[in-house]
């Protein structure tokens, strides 16, 4: 692939030069993820995008949710592109999302200034690809200046969204705590904001309690660093009600993040990911040792014991 | 100082000889902490200790609390002696807690079956130094089977103390959501066992509220990985009321977890300090990169291509 003719396809808005770019970004040849980064430090530093995370547990409706709060945010912000980024650790088993996520966000998928990527984030544990935060920069650096991240809210690393992104929403079911059982602890207190879907019909009474459920756990849970009071909110994305509340709730925090907290949140972020990336790094020479050196360490041996003993052959 | 007379000291139940040893495992000095593996490597894994680690506020009444729930779990199990390490992060600025713990538990502090040892966290960010788990792990080589983790619940990193004990008590003040405005995110989730203290008097009322709130909001917590369901107990430290019944729930943990979920537990720890102190050693390598080096990094340049680049130099 040329990378010249990628960087002059993004700069055109060509959602085909994106997806090309993404594929560099995500590949395990170390070639391609080279390219990767240069296309990106060709566009350096963009300026102006916000970066919205949406968790749920599966059938939670998260693709059913961003079909209408897409076209609802785009319609706020009619000059600012929309790209969605779809992680589905569960889609190499299920053979569901990928496919799925082209039916379920029919509306937004259709239009030129929408662009959606599902990924399976395959071996990687969590919710999230290792490279998703590069795929998120590619969209930002092809001119899309409202991203969404999509993950599921299982399995281990799954907080590593509130490292990507300057905001995090929790989509939840009715039915209160039994349903929250799918939900890794500690996600509900790294919210900004809760939203339970599905509050239509016979389950709106069930999803107005749950709601309030959570708005009283809330009142115990303390402040957040910025300050921010995280709200609960009930909405139905199948019968597009309160959707716009949704999405006014959304661009409210972008107006109290801008600035200070965006800048100072996704500076620690930097810190986050240089140290995950440096750590993997070291756990592929850790993992390469030959058997004669892991043999050394046996099941009892100290921790600090083996860290000081390899810390030793590491050398800059 | 002699390896092998603090070796003999340690297995004569000689408290000062222990003290030693603890000094070295938290020495910065290669040689003094290459001395302390040494002695923990002489007595090898130690079977059948418990880890009970407590966190809250400052003024929540941990020493005074600890300083009764010590004699309780002793008279329950009066053959298996006492450790107490108490952390204090603010113990440098307010000059109190060290020579404080002296008196606040000067119950337990009289007797032989039991050690304990005030350390300032120092320079470490967080609740824990970050060879507490050493210390720990000295005191299970000296025949201490019991051993509380007494830490501060503010700052980064203190849930790590989550990764030290094989049980994480919480300790509260009467007064509801915003006496928990000091205690950061994600520890409630993290807790086996929350206690209100200072249940007696006027604030008795108050307490019975908080506990209510906290069993309520605790429904809506997701399972535990373990199954087990935690409690939230009401107990004034001051006037030794329900203390045995705090000292009962801890030993009715104890028993659930002994075996397989213990096991499990320092298992995935012993996962977590490697990694800790592999990334330890390799901050202090990056950081001793020379200032021509650094300089090719500059603010605006990708995580990613600085861990790449870094990663490229090591070798093991």
């Amino acid at each position: 692939m040329d990378k010249q003719k990628i960087i002059a396809g993004m700069e055109q808005g060509d959602h085909r030069s994106l997806s090309k770019a993404i594929t560099l970004a995500e590949s395990s040849r170390p070639d391609k993820y080279e390219m990767a980064l240069e296309i990106l430090e060709h566009f350096g530093q963009v300026e102006g995008s916000f970066r919205i995370g949406i968790t749920g547990t599966p059938g939670a409706g998260k693709s059913t949710l961003i079909n209408v709060l897409g076209k609802e945010l785009i319609d706020l912000n009619p000059n600012e592109k929309l790209a969605v980024l779809s992680i589905d650790p569960s889609s190499s088993v299920s053979g569901g999302s990928i496919l799925g996520d082209k039916t379920r966000m029919a509306d937004l998928s259709q239009r030129d200034d929408v662009f959606i990527r599902p990924t399976a984030s395959g071996t990687y544990a969590g919710g999230l690809s290792r490279n998703t935060r590069l795929a998120m920069l590619m969209c930002e650096a092809a001119g899309f200046k409202q991203i969404i991240v999509e993950t599921v809210g299982v399995g281990q690393g799954e907080t590593e969204i509130s490292q990507l992104t300057d905001m995090f929403v929790l989509l939840l079911s009715p039915g209160g705590g039994d349903e929250l059982q799918g939900i890794k602890r500690g996600i509900v207190e790294l919210a900004d904001l809760l939203v339970v879907n599905k509050a239509d019909g016979d389950s709106e009474e069930s999803a107005k309690r749950t709601a309030k459920e959570y708005a009283m756990a809330q009142h115990l849970l303390p402040e957040t660093d910025s300050g921010w009071k995280p709200k609960v909110l009930t909405c139905s994305a199948l019968k597009n009600i309160r959707i716009d509340k949704l999405a006014e709730e959304i661009l409210n925090y972008k107006k109290f993040a801008e600035g200070d907290v965006i800048k100072s949140t996704r500076e620690a972020q930097a810190e986050f990911w240089l140290l995950k990336n440096l750590q993997a790094h070291l756990m592929k020479v850790f993992s390469s040792l030959n058997s004669e050196h892991k043999e050394q360490y046996d099941a009892s041996a100290l921790p600090e014991r083996i860290a000081l003993e390899l810390s030793k052959k590491i050398s800059l």
